[in-house]
């Protein structure tokens, strides 16, 4: 097992990467300031990996929420469920909500933990391959609305991650795959070296070589958490990790939520946003080649679906990263990084989009 | 004009208290830091004050949500449709929202800035005597679920409170009276010079003598400013400010929310709270006396509605001042000062609620 600290002041904790760590009681019991707990999860993970998290539990009175499976469940409704939970178990302040699932499972588990009593702890048992490189390290919790993605929410930072990577062998094939979309964003935004070895390592990595795995979580875990330290609420470098993102958001949106998984739209995000950073002449074309390439190595999509190029750009207009009106973009500038760039004229934006060619 | 100050570091944000505020906009401008203003309020304080606001407001671009009157309305529903708003009007990440109205609009509008795009700003202008003297100052925000009242909600401080007491004459009768519920528990919890105050000045205040008026509202939040600096998440001292509240809450709860105004059920709450300390030995009955006659004096129950004791009890243990499993009491000591007793013997408990007399 390997552990790093995202050092926040005292709210800082630790993300323990390694195998087998579910079951382990020394493990968890620290971070839990009382006796009730929380598990929210889903109907997939749960048959699969909650007897092993109870037994890491077995000192704590455990209630157990079992929510369905998707990005669709990620509504201010299913938080309403939660909440019911917490009432019915009588939960207190000193009560800990533990998330066991993916992104879609943390994000609800956290922000209920965020409102509940007007904040309790929280935990992250991240089971998805995308959870454990990104969503359960940083705080960001939110539910989606019908106008979009995750714009209701809260920064709730958990009281320790536990990336258990033997969870990842119960995946589905898909799943597993859409993690890399977020995993190649650290690399393409951030860190060549990453990019690099995952140009050499993807075929083990698709293979689900244990020690690849470990070492490529551990990694990008390390870089957020250095990211996370340095600008929690996002006022700054933390933007970058959005790399690909306000293409995604909208991709998702416009697709209902969950038709499309995350990663897979993240993807597609990274590719459309190398190709308009080709048009503004911020990047070489040869490296979008390698963006492209190596998103398509990894199995995961480099077109958005067939909606229109005129409702994706309404629904970006919608999203976050917005300030003074204009839209914001990260931009890659060569492999390994990128920048905030709030000045990407209308026109290269409809002809990126209008050049996509939908699957 | 008087202003106080909260002191929260870089949190720290002014309380402005005076008359004919609301209009002015050098007032409120320099706290909104971008273009966009939400307004939420009701169907009652809308038609009086919304004219006016618009003015202090007429640099900005500002939408207006007007919600239905009540506790009733504190719900996550309403919550969503803040959020609706907030969506159709593409309210981004420098956004504020304005809360005009009492303490049920202050709760919603700013647990709903807590959570667009995970926090945006908030300013209160509190238009009832609670809250302007309690509700509006320290950050707390929530809403009820069917287990309880403000079970849901977020710490989320205002950039800034304008109690702008000529929005009190617009007040029904009732809705003022209630408010010195909040008035007398400052009294009666933590300062005993302003208890003698109102014991002296209550008809002054029952007539709505502006002096009296600015002086009590100005005095309120004095005290709550210092006692929030100390204690902002209320781990320590603040939890004084909750005199009176565990009976409150479950009176509350009992009626359904919205039978019982919230300063009426502080009123009786205060009254039981005195009554039990009476019977643990920690309060002179001369001084519990001190209290009914102040309650009632300024037009305030002093006896719980016809619900069963039990069904009270069990509530109260639903409230949030719990830990540990232990229900916890703030109890006055004597006139002006209180402590969190966490050992109240359930039967002394008992007794106090068997031998009120509903009305």
């Amino acid at each position: 097992m390997h552990a790093l600290k995202v050092s926040l002041g005292d709210r800082s904790y630790p993300v323990l990467v390694g195998r087998g760590m579910l079951g382990n009681a020394d493990a968890l019991a620290p971070f839990l300031p009382g006796r009730q707990a929380l598990v929210v999860t889903n109907e997939i993970v749960g048959p699969l990996w909650l007897k092993a998290l109870r037994a890491g539990l077995a000192d704590f009175e455990v209630d157990v929420v079992v929510l369905p499976d998707g990005e669709d469940q990620k509504t201010l409704d299913t938080l309403g469920l939660i909440f019911d939970a917490l009432a019915a178990g009588r939960f207190h302040r000193d009560a800990t909500v533990v998330a066991l699932g993916g992104g879609v499972i943390g994000d609800l588990a956290g922000f209920a933990a965020a409102c509940w009593q007007r904040g309790v702890s929280f935990i992250q048992v991240p089971t998805t391959l995308l959870a454990q490189v990104d969503a359960a390290v940083g705080g960001k919790t939110a539910v989606n609305i019908p106008a979009g993605k995750n714009l209701v929410g809260a920064f709730h930072q958990p009281r320790c991650v536990v990336a258990d990577i033997a969870t990842l062998g119960t995946l589905g094939r898909k799943e597993y795959r859409a993690g890399f979309g977020e995993v190649i964003k650290y690399g393409l935004g951030l860190d060549a070296a990453l990019f690099e070895w995952l140009e050499f390592n993807m075929p083990a990595l698709l293979d689900q070589e244990p020690q690849a795995l470990e070492c490529v979580v551990y990694w990008c875990c390390s870089i957020k958490a250095q990211i996370v330290a340095g600008d929690e609420r996002e006022a700054g470098r933390r933007a970058l990790l959005n790399l690909g993102h306000s293409f995604a958001h909208a991709i998702e949106a416009a697709t209902s939520f969950g038709v499309w998984l995350h990663g897979d739209a993240v993807a597609v995000g990274m590719v459309l946003a190398s190709r308009l950073a080709v048009r503004m002449g911020m990047l070489a074309e040869k490296e979008a080649g390698r963006v492209e390439a190596l998103i398509s190595a990894a199995g995961l999509p480099t077109e958005p679906p067939p909606v229109g190029g005129h409702q994706l750009k309404r629904l970006m207009q919608m999203d976050k990263k917005i300030s003074g009106g204009r839209m914001h973009f990260v931009l890659p500038t060569t492999v390994g990084a990128s920048e905030l760039c709030a000045d990407v004229p209308e026109a290269e934006l409809d002809a990126v989009l209008a050049a996509a060619n939908p699957a």
